[in-house]
């Protein structure tokens, strides 16, 4: 790999630390003991992490008078730590090793940061890479996973547990640490346990690193790589939106990551204010079938028309065909044959009757890609289903028969697909998710000196400047929760593990969303926040999923007189009533724009 | 449209004029007659432009004195002008509007300038927009045409002449500025010699604003919008180069658009250095086949998987499909079976034999694209067909043909699939599509009053800075070329055109390719340029198509250094005859970068 400029100028980036990591020592202060946040999971998080459970939250404590002691550099023992990068790459996951490396080197230049290549296999397989200055440098504040690379990404069996076992103890690991998502640190946990159970002395930390920024509870703002992914990805739907604009013939269908949870679509969706955004967790608590999501685009799709608008912009998450009920039942159908070993083939002919027709039902590409072998246990190859073909079709189909039937009226339907995943993955990270990640590397480090055992990384008030960011750690198994699983079969109670967290449909952003839904629909409100910026406006250290900018009034108000002129131009003597109801439809939106803006 | 903040500070940019254009007083010189490049066009163009072919280039003066009278402001008369967008929606449009918006209100006040509404539909309705202040305001430095938006861009046949004309004289317009690419500018020196016979007072200036950076001849270095699409391009490539390397296990293949020129996809290689560039200059020239395109990318595939790479990143121009000789003998009876009228149903088994032989051997997908009614008369709708797909799939089917004849000893081959089209159309523009536009704006308006009808707009020089950049005008007739059809029934001299310029295959971007093109394909030499910044690092107002970044010679050594490293590794007593040539492919590979390196 050859760095470009902006590469090298951002190589030689150094990332700010908070006052509480900046001193030689820094102090920690150990909270109350931790619980799970659902007492009912408690018992069972007990019963499988006696050892790990319970332990208290850990604080790092300000300088009381700042850099008081910094002359006084106390030296830590050398330790050997080792490292690995489980799940999906994440922009900033590399500035995790940065920041661990450089809080080691500082502490004790004979400290030693193992690498382990190739994921969690290069964990059991000890295949590693002593990390030197030298590495480092190529990969300070740059994207991707390249300095180690991953493969799969599950320490789960015996077989695994016992690999990672040996490898540290081979390797003489005083701490490892985990970079990943919700299933990588409840495996962490899983191991931190073992560790302690067979009295191992390596500590095992974790960092939230995934760019789904699902790995959220009461200890963790947010993940490393969310604020990238979005911001990226956000500029290519606002891209999508100024060429729908522009063009005026075209719906663009977007599907973008995100699987169980809609954080991505969401963030996106507030900062580049699509006209339509379809969650998972709407879909699933509102038990909205294909049927009702196809109605409700088609009915979006003529509204629109009813304007004269014949292009748009929806977005999807990928996971939205596995949160649609009828879709989820065909796809466990599936999944339990592939697990009985039917091959892709033979799988459409053993399906019952009711999931048979609605297999049946959908156009091919579709089929064979929901046939594809499983991705997991638990999920379809989600990223390799595509959903907005298949509801761009779907939707193309009822507004043909709509047309036909005479009950709408205006042009034909037109639509182009896209899939946003890994092109985005990719990027060089935001400078949020630069600091972010180079401080949570420096926080590892520091509570595996302490000897905190099965405990996450934390970062807190994010929000602020990060001379006001809080570090401390949480025990993993307080993070947990236990799936109740329902249906003929399943056992009544689950394993403990740490689970995605669902977008909150009582949460600000969602509020927001729903506030401004009827205007996004209908007023094209398109807003493009921008290719990232390192330097200048818009480069800012922080996270659009925690300070969505603040709405411009101005732009409103010109908005808002816009709509007047457009209403003052088409009423006029004689016009009818379709021109009229058009013209209601825009006093209703400026109604709605001006009762937003008063109760803000 | 609301703008975010870094659209707002975007907006708030102004862009630089060079000295030539800082004076009040503009002062033009005329050159010599211009000829056509290929003397034996000269007879064609005489006959087709009578009265606006052979006019003299024009130069703009810069001033004796710089700025000495800028004082005396000279008011010019009021003129009314009128402007179009025509062709696709390329970034920094709106610019070009911006700056001729400027240049008209600085020389007189009561000036007046107006927007057709919707392309070339707007200017034969005479739907129109007056562009005051506060329009220009919104739109400084944003993407897409929305300001106007576009339709369907010919202004070609009688009819459209007669209505472009009519709304002309209606409108009173001195000028008429057409915005566009080849085709665009071919209509604009048609309507000039219209105009010019009637004695219309109406002048016709072209401005060179493509995406593709195919309107490029000896008076036009590059177009406007060309840049902003190859550096978000290559942003998004390289993403994917960095996730390929980290996950190691997909070949990315990615669809560009681009033609019959493959500009955008040479750029962006040499930007982001991918795997492999397959452009249709090579294909055309080496009569390369579907079976050739397969069999070298196959014979990649197993050359990366013999040093243990399973992943990679080829780019591929959406004219491919197009430029591969029997696929264009095939689209070429689709195209003549759907001008007869034969229904896309029928047309299967209308076509001959041999046409019908490769139709069939065709994916099902496939063959449902190429059966779309086409975009004009002379090509298929080339971004909806999914070329990408079509050869990631030919390549799977024979590596699993090697695979199972035990030729291919390596791992099973998969690929993802992307189209980087829409997406990147709709950029904030980079800072030098905004500059040059900007100045193309200003350079119109002086042609306009200078009395030049059927001239382009043109900046050259535009690899130095601003102040050094060279302003004038060129005859739209002078840019034009005569294609010879060949093959039964076509006429043996067309029509003059303004062709789109083809990559030179013995030009040094291309040359630059080939010389790195070995390494590119074993070494993984990716770099990303990252995203568009518009402060500091990587914001200079160059266009990337004439910079080419210097390469990084320490990067190179230590490259050097590292696959020394990994020879030393890799050979052993008693290693296999495999590692053996492994180490021998390194060992060239270490050899040609030498020589590239001594050879700079």
């Amino acid at each position: 790999m050859e760095l470009s400029g902006l590469q090298k100028t951002r190589s030689q980036y150094l990332p700010e630390l908070p006052p509480c990591l900046q001193k030689s020592a820094v102090e920690l202060e150990y909270g109350d003991a931790t619980t799970v946040a659902d007492p009912s999971d408690a018992q069972s998080v007990t019963r499988s992490f006696p050892l790990t459970y319970g332990k208290p939250l850990v604080h790092f404590l300000n300088p009381s008078s700042p850099r008081r002691d910094s002359q006084v550099k106390k030296e830590h023992p050398a330790i050997r730590v080792g490292v690995v990068f489980c799940g999906r790459q994440s922009p900033g996951g590399h500035n995790v090793i940065c920041g661990l490396y450089d809080a080691i080197k500082s502490h004790n230049p004979k400290s030693t940061l193992i690498g382990f290549r190739g994921g969690s296999e290069g964990l059991f397989a000890q295949t590693t890479l002593e990390i030197t200055e030298d590495i480092v440098l190529t990969y300070r504040n740059q994207g991707g996973y390249d300095m180690l690379g991953r493969t799969k990404d599950q320490i789960r069996t015996k077989e695994q547990v016992n690999a990672a076992s040996n490898a540290c103890q081979t390797l003489k690991l005083d701490g490892l640490v985990i970079i990943g998502g919700v299933t990588s640190n409840t495996d962490a946990a899983q191991l931190a346990e073992t560790f302690a159970e067979s009295k191992c002395q390596t500590k095992v930390v974790g960092v939230p690193v995934t760019l789904y920024g699902d790995l959220k509870n009461q200890f963790v703002e947010t993940d490393v790589g969310f604020d990238t992914l979005c911001k990226v990805n956000a500029q290519l739907i606002s891209n999508l939106c100024t060429d729908a604009l522009s063009a005026e013939k075209y719906y663009y269908f977007i599907r973008l990551m995100g699987r169980q949870s809609s954080h991505v679509a969401l963030e996106c969706a507030l900062q580049s204010g699509p006209n339509m955004v379809i969650l998972c967790e709407e879909v699933a608590s509102s038990k909205l079938t294909l049927f009702d999501i196809t109605q409700r685009i088609c009915d979006a799709v003529e509204d629109r028309a009813k304007q004269d608008k014949y292009h748009g912009v929806i977005l999807l998450p990928e996971g939205l065909i596995e949160s649609i009920p009828e879709v989820y039942a065909l796809l466990q159908e599936i999944l339990g044959l592939h697990k009985r070993g039917v091959s892709a083939d033979n799988i459409s002919s053993q399906l019952s009757p009711w999931a048979s027709a609605l297999f049946e039902f959908m156009p091919s590409f579709i089929k064979k890609e929901l046939l594809l072998s499983p991705e997991s246990d638990e999920s379809a190859q989600l990223s390799q289903i595509e959903t907005e073909k298949f509801l761009a079709h779907l939707v193309e189909t009822e507004m043909n028969r709509r047309l036909e039937s005479g009950t709408y009226k205006g042009k034909k339907f037109n639509s182009i697909c896209h899939f946003f995943g890994y092109q985005a993955r990719g990027s060089l990270p935001s400078k949020f998710d630069c600091d972010y990640a180079y401080v949570l590397g420096h926080v590892s480090y520091h509570l595996l000196v302490a000897g905190c055992n099965g405990y996450m990384a934390t970062v807190t008030n994010l929000k602020d400047h990060v001379s006001n960011w809080r570090c401390g750690g949480a025990p993993l198994t307080a993070m947990m929760t236990v799936k109740r699983l329902h249906g003929p079969g399943a056992s009544s109670i689950g394993k403990p593990y740490i689970h995605p967290a669902a977008v909150d449909l009582k949460g600000k952003p969602y509020e927001m969303l729903l506030r401004y839904a009827g205007n996004l629909l209908i007023d094209d409100l398109y807003r493009n926040p921008g290719p990232l910026q390192f330097e200048g406006t818009g480069s800012e250290s922080k996270t659009i999923s925690l300070t969505v900018e603040d709405q411009d009034y101005m732009g409103r108000i010109k908005k808002l007189q816009a709509y007047l002129d457009k209403v003052k131009m088409i009423v006029k003597p004689g016009c009818s009533p379709e021109v009229l109801k058009a013209a209601l439809s825009s006093m209703v939106n400026i109604v709605n724009i001006l009762s937003i803006m008063s109760s803000m």
